[in-house]
């Protein structure tokens, strides 16, 4: 059992330092961005997370969500704490006011979505999804559609799911085989969905689902795929509730984690055909899903950041109680909490200094987000989302990769505890277990980042980004100390390695593409670490700026410096080593499979 | 659910042709293991690992033991095929004929342990303690105490444990507090013990504990610790079984994985004072412990190269199974399964590499150990003890940590089918995870292998591997061919780091230890890396000799060239990528915990 305290002077140090919200703050359409009250916000969200959220996430492990006689319950306290989530306004955060939203920069709602994210991160999959639900019908809903559903999904008091996987439709979304049929002013939608998060639950009265289904004379493939809202509930035309809607939950999965997040096995139009509304045009379905798309994986992405934080904080205090052992080279007369052994201390570091650079690619990006939103300059917002297209997918496949890891360490910082799930480190590494694979596995991630996002410009927005770095580079080398010294050595190395994989990488797409898609995780993998310690490398810059120029509190700012040099010497130096397996993806392309 | 075949022509390939299985054969004492008789005893051991104990993996993971009216009770099928196990002479294998062993060398144990391991690691556990147990009573017990309890537990009639874990003693083992105070003929026994192995169960008529004590006169610390055998029932003059001793299991762990194996809290001398006997002298009993360390180490470390087999077989029968999309650049019309997508092959391929890295550095060690014993020239043995002493715990870190990111990467391969617990990937993930903790936490090895086994002869048995690997490099240098050449230019690199790693661990011994166990870790998986690649490399140039000279299997052998490129290209090369977290250990050192 752990505590969770948001790290606010660190979430701080990374808004503020490295991704830039004063700029953000000035743009316009981000005035409600002011330092009070963005502090103000952090605080009370820091305090929800901490005393309300966190203290159910074992118990959601212990006592998962339920189908009983046809409805979800979820675990005990659940209900209670989304009440009060939704009373406190923090679903509405970065939405529309014209919808009742708050207008809150992105890069604001990512780092309040971090705590509910540590805190619980079965509870807050539920938010995660009405976000997702609410980005599709902001962009693309009808004025009707928006009217009867907008208000009420984004304060929360009706949730919303993502019905995108059918048993043979996994990876391959274009697969889908669920019906729909025009039936006068709605469709009637028929098949079965599954893996849908939330699909249904108890803390809401209303749950609206967005489902992907094909019409009758749909092409096959992605371009014959439209997008549905199917209620649980029927909506009144004026917005009170109706009847119950030809849908249920067949079934709950079994799974590694995530315990406390109902997984449905959903089924619409038993008897006869759930009522659906067409959103948008016929067949655009896959289309409009890319519109949450970028946002949802970087939601993902944050949930990598937000369990390695969890794990982090539950090894630390660990670590600072359990005496075992007296150090080699300390002067102590007996045993000695853990945290005093170099190897326990190398853990603890390891999990921070990998924890913080996440926290800033993540933050970084979601401040790209705003910038690309609001920006009075348009080439600059353009430049802004090709950078944002970018690093989504390196958002979603590092940060998750690492939360794994991270929580994997924590595991191990608790020795013979740690295998033993009363302690609750390992919820941790089963709960941070999915983030790699749902919303698009990693691997697809890197195929994204490749085929996309590098074959679209031949590599010009990733060269942009390398050139923006290597002036980081120049301003390392004109500073003073040996902790700069050394980030800018491993910078230089991991930079020079990322250019040349991205000048391999332009040439292979250009050529031979499944050579390029064999190489794409290893040059994810490196480009996550050399821009991860590029960020690290920006703040330990500005510790340093700051510690020279201002008062400040010069320990927590040393601390920075030392943990952007772990980084730097502990991950980032092996980003060269990345190269020969990208450059030598024809051995994986051309290996026979009947001999694996 | 999947099933489990013995991977017979790898291991095979692994034992002939890198481990050096023949000159084991031709050693004095070793003549058991001749060459048809390895073959029978491997492929019988195939079928009953894959036909009887591997069906029962998934069993014992949803029914674990289970603590009733005092009693443990094993998963449903457990004894039987524990019966079976018995009745085969499986137990015996390694051990002295004299006592009823088979006297088959440790190399070929290892070889028949991996099979139990990977088709149910809950169940291999039972036999892996005995073993140790035998160890310890072989080397150290009295000729009355090997004749009552020997054979017995050499056969697997009787089982044994190891109890080393109080709550406050888990690591620091010499804060152990159970207590022996001597009465007539023996000692009796007071104190609770933790994590205990099969402490009770109900596949043997009796159970054999070793358990380490204190004496009254004791001084602190490791060397007031006395050994003793404590038995579940005792046993008469005549070997027969009398009454039940004063012990009993008061409950069971609830761990994150190895469901099948009870994790005991044992209690000794509730009614009073457990019945013991003291085995060697006094004050002795950590010394006694490392007989069987080597030992227990190894197997423990052959548990993740066993684990990396198991989910690699399952995860590659998954993909080529699972039809989903088109890869990119394939002529096929429709979807394909997913193995001939570049990146799930990249998974598979990395999967197999490092699974047979780590198995080729198992059987090496275990080879080192039959040679350490069995080679008629002193030096000789003395040299091969030397290596076995550096390398045990390198076995137990570097390949229990590649079992769990193995494991995970099986996981990643299913998706979203990964992540439900009917599909059975998810269970070796949780089963893995407990390797890198027990039998001395990854850590602790890496502590062994800087300060102790570094500390002893100042790098001298490790620069004398280095010396001898750099033999094979120039082998490579002299052969032709592509992969050949990328494997020597990722090994070249890798022995280079490793040299100077190991200078400067030799010299921040000697002058700064706290600096150089911070950098154990990351030396350790250094030398890991550069040894697995290595000893593919050897493999390699074996098998492009075998291809040149004599008939063989081509593909499976031209494999083999390419399974050892991809580790070199993907992990070889990695490991130049520690060294600046080795040589910067001053800053985990100096970094102060509470800025944690």
């Amino acid at each position: 059992m752990s505590d969770y305290a948001a790290p606010l002077a660190d979430m701080r140090f990374a808004l503020n330092e490295i991704s830039g919200l004063a700029e953000i703050a000035g743009l316009p359409g981000c005035e409600q961005a002011a330092p009070e009250l963005v502090d103000q916000v952090l605080d009370e969200a820091a305090k929800l997370a901490g005393g309300v959220i966190a203290p159910l996430n074992a118990v959601g492990d212990r006592e998962p969500s339920r189908l009983e006689n046809g409805v979800v319950r979820t675990p005990k306290g659940f209900s209670e704490a989304y009440r009060n989530y939704v009373e406190g306004g923090w679903n509405s955060l970065p939405f529309d006011p014209a919808h009742g939203g708050q207008g809150l920069p992105q890069v604001v709602a990512t780092a309040v979505l971090e705590m509910w994210t540590s805190a619980n991160l079965s509870f807050s999959l539920c938010p995660m999804l009405t976000i997702g639900a609410v980005e599709l019908l902001q962009a693309h809903g009808s004025p009707e559609q928006k009217r009867l559903y907008l208000e009420k999904m984004i304060s929360g008091e009706w949730t919303g799911t993502m019905n995108l996987t059918e048993p043979q439709a996994g990876s391959d979304v274009g697969a889908v085989r669920t019906r729909a049929v025009k039936k006068g002013d709605h469709y009637e939608i028929t098949g079965q969905n599954i893996f849908i998060t939330y699909g249904d639950h108890d803390m809401a009265e209303n749950i609206v689902h967005m489902v992907l289904a094909r019409l009758p004379d749909a092409p096959a493939g992605t371009r014959g795929i439209s997008l549905f809202i199917v209620p649980k509930r029927l909506v009144n035309p004026d917005g009170s509730l109706g009847g119950h809607n030809d849908l249920r939950c067949v079934s709950l999965e079994h799974k590694l984690g995530i315990h406390g997040s109902p997984t449905c096995v959903m089924a619409y139009g038993d008897r006869g055909g759930a009522v659906g509304y067409l959103v948008g045009e016929p067949n655009r379905g896959m289309e409009l899903m890319f519109t949450m798309m970028n946002n949802a994986r970087l939601n993902v992405g944050l949930q990598g950041v937000a369990i390695a934080e969890r794990a982090y904080q539950q090894a630390r205090d660990f670590a600072r109680q359990r005496v075992q052992g007296r150090p080699a080279g300390t002067k102590a007369d007996g045993p000695l909490p853990i945290v005093h052994h170099g190897d326990v201390r190398r853990m603890l570091l390891d999990m921070r200094a990998a924890t913080e650079a996440a926290r800033a690619l993540t933050y970084t990006v979601a401040a790209g987000i705003d910038r690309a939103r609001h920006h009075p300059d348009a080439a600059e917002r353009e430049r802004q989302q090709r950078r944002v297209d970018l690093l989504i997918p390196v958002v979603k496949a590092w940060c998750t990769d690492l939360g794994v890891e991270i929580a994997s360490t924590g595991v191990q910082v608790h020795g013979g505890m740690g295998y033993v799930e009363e302690t609750g480190a390992a919820q941790h590494l089963r709960d941070a277990r999915i983030a790699p694979i749902y919303e698009g596995t990693n691997g697809i991630q890197a195929n994204d980042l490749v085929a996309r996002k590098l074959g679209r410009d031949a590599g010009a927005a990733a060269k942009e980004l390398i050139a923006e770095m290597r002036t980081l580079d120049r301003e390392l080398g004109a500073a003073r100390g040996d902790d700069l010294a050394s980030i800018r050595r491993q910078l230089s190395a991991g930079l020079d390695a990322l250019a040349s994989a991205t000048d391999w990488m332009a040439e292979t797409l250009a050529t031979d593409m499944p050579r390029a898609l064999a190489a794409s995780v290893p040059y994810l993998r490196m480009l996550g670490t050399v821009a991860g310690g590029w960020l690290l490398a920006k703040g330990a810059l500005a510790a340093q700026q700051a510690l020279t120029q201002r008062p400040g509190n010069p320990r927590f700012l040393e601390a920075k410096l030392v943990i952007a040099r772990f980084f730097g010497e502990h991950r980032l130096a092996g980003a060269p080593g990345f190269l020969p397996a990208i450059t030598g993806a024809a051995a994986v392309v051309g290996f026979d499979p009947d001999l694996l």
